[in-house]
């Protein structure tokens, strides 16, 4: 187990997946993180080498049951469980512990918005309420003083960053978006399904839960907040033959008198101080293979050919910002320590 | 070289490419076509085994240059060349030609636009007149009896099958269309740039040209006849990891009383006994792994979150709809053959 | 269904993993094949749409349980069940069937060497001795007369074609042949296993089975058969990022007095009058984009720096010439029609 | 310009490449390192921004001509220009810079063997002379007074590490040696060769140089040092579509009495206080998958089926141990850091 001076003491819940192992790697090399405990219920007894070679030699625990791991001597604890079961997980927890959650458990503020998208009522209520929305850049005054922060999905990350501001400010209209987003396949997960195989997306290009998605309601639950008033979007997400990556393509009517020039004006002058948030300048274009492994997000602004609109394109990697890394990210802003710390690393390219 | 009773003789003229390949490997099993000559300005005198090892053994000509073709022994031309140099060449052709051409330089009928996207006149302005824009489907009477049929791009294909016939239909609206494309990296073709290169492409996706890209004139013009009146759309094309295929997101605003189900039933009723362009059932999705290496254009209809709207999807391969196999497809009009001649292979999956 | 006349009525088993979507691939469009039949246990009652949307509209047959065909009308089996149930379900057949068996059940013909690989004695011994062993090439004699065909495995048949002939005439010699081989992900089937998803297998390769892969003993039972005397070899299988293919190269020790032309001299003599075995001209190397999607393997021979020692590439498609081709191909043998019918597809590339 | 205290002002010539781009990934982290001049002949001029967008935001210098940087200021130069012009670009660099060499041109200590492969005598023979072979592991004595570094290729570093500790020992036969290496693409580089285009790449393998690739007499060398006789191998690269990783799949005969527990043993005795060379316990095999981006190379050991014999398997990221890594691993030895400086980041898994 690797031991830290001053180090906050960590478990991790459902280690074994791709989030866990992107957790992994960013909090053995951090500063102010020790993992004093992994689980993996499919995979408790099991050895961190054998679930990740890539993470061998490091001196990790091994996987353990839930139920099996002491919590009195741990001070935070990252949640990477499936959704539906995590919030009777989280609900259980001591109420000592710091609770980063990846999972959408704890995404949507409103009871009925939940029921409605996953089909029962929420378990864990008062938590529900508790919870705040961890898109850090644009929620920095909650974090720190959270209990309970709900890590935002990456679709919804993707599309929040560029489009919030603006409609903050009233650039863009708020009844007419449309985000076009791809995605890399281990938004998926490592769960075992036939279309997660790589005969059947490698060489391929195909949209998926079309027009209902359960990131819809989370993207729409932020714009709303930002509009002022209930935002509905069209959007899609597409699979592509990629391990990391999402791009999203938002394509939107300006707001009066405003231009494409006013809309990347206003993303440099709200994001100029941000670490992880990079507006590109103008004729530059964002790719995913500029952010893989790091926790940026970059934002392209662009003229429609149909005058009166702008296109926004973001591209981040899902596993970094929009999973772990701004988990870790949060988790720096609640310990109180640089909100860069453990994230610093460039970007792996090619 | 293949002989064929009573078939026509055909030159390939920048065969090297890879639409080049692709109208070979059609064309050589093809019972009514007769490869007589290939050429190719940089690889002049190379046998087809270098250029295209997968070719090899099938007696095809020699690359040789354009000059260097004897046309009186020809009776119709596939015309690979790049953009811009086509149209002084096909101008140079023996009148008794049928031609076929790939290049973008016969597409747009209007002479200004094509000065307008391209930067300089048209150097052939009769034939830019004469030529008849050879989307199968959608122009099936005047292909059989023209001499030059400016086959069309792969983005535009992709995108005017599933929304010419609802504009004709009036069941979309010609104002508020968002056309989201993803391209593998044969539509780039063969040349060497560096945005081409393997470590460039794979893991990751982007976008490029957006707002400018040379395909939204020829967009705009097939949809513009559809509706009758101008038409400006918002198009961008995205790079994806792959070698084949494109697939269209089309955002659109339904008609005056018009839902999801209208448009799909119209598609279905348009595209009814046609080969090669099929409307999914409701709740499939088209991919572009299900069209790899055929002729087929999928179309799939959505209805959107937002009500009033809806979200089409198509799927094809670039090099074969998109390209080569639609070529082909008008070949066989303009030679009185079965249209689907040659064409009627499966897609290769995985 | 599809009909054609004078057609041989087929039945296809486990016709919905990837060796199956292949034969239907290549007997759709195969003028004396008629799929009247297609069984998975898994997907029973589900429509051909459904397993492989990129064969829809063909009118195949909807799969059903094997118990539930009525092999009375029907000419020929395909066999694509997993090694191990195979030899049971087999020996149940009505005995008017002939049978392509496309797995490992019935390849060994020692039934010693089967159980001890496959851990249990053979269940269907008799027709174990009864079995052909279908490598086409080098067992044309044996083959239209055979009722049950063993078609050989992937990695056999690319190390076979270029060793036994060699071997036959002493050119290499027996006791040193190191082979080395790669493989695409569809040689794993569809599957679900975790080794197989994308995010495992994308951006990377390994070894497995090292030392004691199971097509091991097949290998040896090939090239022991061509040495009159019992060879051991050195194989290690790996895993390439790619759909479909397989690299052997092969490293051996020259046989008196020979060099790598010689070797090349007598696989072209061998080979020349082969559709589907290529020997390709010294300098050219073989690679798998050249056979994708076609039954023909190609093969390099190459002098090595060591004095003495040649080095032998083969490429081919697994799911072609390593699999359905291959049946396909001991079929037409069978039922008497040219052994390229349906075959005569050429490569897909890009 | 990054800014660090007591640091080593580096220049790197040749930055626009793969190479470089790692270089600088890896230096902008590096503690004692401060990045002063960066040159790029072809981009001279360009911002960093321009050639690696991934590292924009860093204050990295303008890249610039070699003959425009004033090396006065500078105290190491790494090295990243083309084969053979490396030579006296090196020859000319004032006596005081210590110098990472990345190119082939000092590798070879052998005057003769060197224009036996290149073709040309070298151009600076008593520099080639001085050189030190910069494999760490091997050669750390050497390495911290050496003035110039010739940092080892990519195939040699992935076969010398788990053959030359068993040649020294005895253990494997020096005669019988066959390397069968596996390399993903950014091993070409960045220059526009039609080879290594997307579409010629993806979604196939082939081997390329067999029998005559230029890093054989690399490996020579350092196995005949190791054997204490000349040493001849047989040695294969092929291309994967990826763009990271080596894996060599090598097959040696045993030496007297010792057996494939014999090598493991002796290889985790030799590495075992090594941060960077890692030898996989007994039943786990080394995959690109698990380096990808770390500076770790995988040895696994394997029996063979072949008594006598035995397999061994490395995989390293051909980018970090099979280049810049390894660069910088030597640059931390001669400036006296820890020789982990810079180089702790785990690998990025998926």
């Amino acid at each position: 187990m690797s031991k830290k001076a001053e180090a906050m003491r960590i478990a991790v819940l459902g280690a074994s997946g791709y989030t866990g192992a992107e957790l992994l790697r960013i909090l053995v090399r951090h500063p102010n993180a020790t993992l004093a405990a992994l689980t993996a219920d499919r995979r408790a007894g099991e050895s961190v080498a054998t679930v990740f070679p890539h993470l061998d030699g490091l001196g990790l625990p091994r996987m353990v049951r839930v139920e099996d791991v002491d919590f009195s001597g741990i001070d935070t604890v990252f949640c990477c469980l499936p959704h539906g079961e995590t919030q009777e997980t989280v609900a259980a927890l001591p109420g000592h512990l710091k609770i980063l959650d990846l999972s959408a458990d704890f995404r949507l503020a409103d009871p009925e918005t939940y029921a409605e998208w996953y089909g029962h009522p929420h378990r864990a209520k008062s938590l529900q309420k508790e919870a705040v929305y961890g898109l850090t850049e644009l929620a920095r005054e909650a974090i720190p003083n959270a209990r309970l922060i709900a890590c935002p999905g990456c679709y919804p990350t993707s599309a929040l960053l560029p489009l919030m501001p603006l409609l903050e400010a009233g650039l863009v209209e708020a009844d007419d978006i449309v985000i076009d987003s791809k995605s890399g396949v281990t938004g998926a997960g490592r769960s075992l399904k036939e279309e997660s195989l790589f005969a059947e997306v490698a060489e391929g290009i195909h949209a998926y839960g079309v027009g209902r998605h359960r990131h819809v309601p989370e993207i729409e639950q932020g714009l709303s907040r930002a509009a002022g008033k209930r935002v509905t979007v069209s959007f899609t997400p597409h699979l592509v033959p990629m391990n990391r990556g999402i791009l999203s393509t938002v394509y939107v009517r300006l707001g009066p008198n405003a231009d494409a020039d006013d809309l990347r004006a206003a993303l440099q002058a709200r994001y100029k101080d941000e670490r992880f948030v990079r507006v590109v300048p103008d004729g530059t274009t964002p790719a995913t293979h500029h952010v893989r492994g790091s926790n940026v997000c970059l934002i392209g602004v662009f003229p429609d050919r149909r005058p009166d609109r702008a296109i926004l394109i973001s591209a981040l990697d899902n596993l970094v910002k929009g999973a772990s890394g701004q988990a870790v990210q949060n988790f720096n802003l609640v310990s109180g320590v640089p909100e860069a710390t453990g994230l610093e690393q460039e970007p792996l390219f090619p």
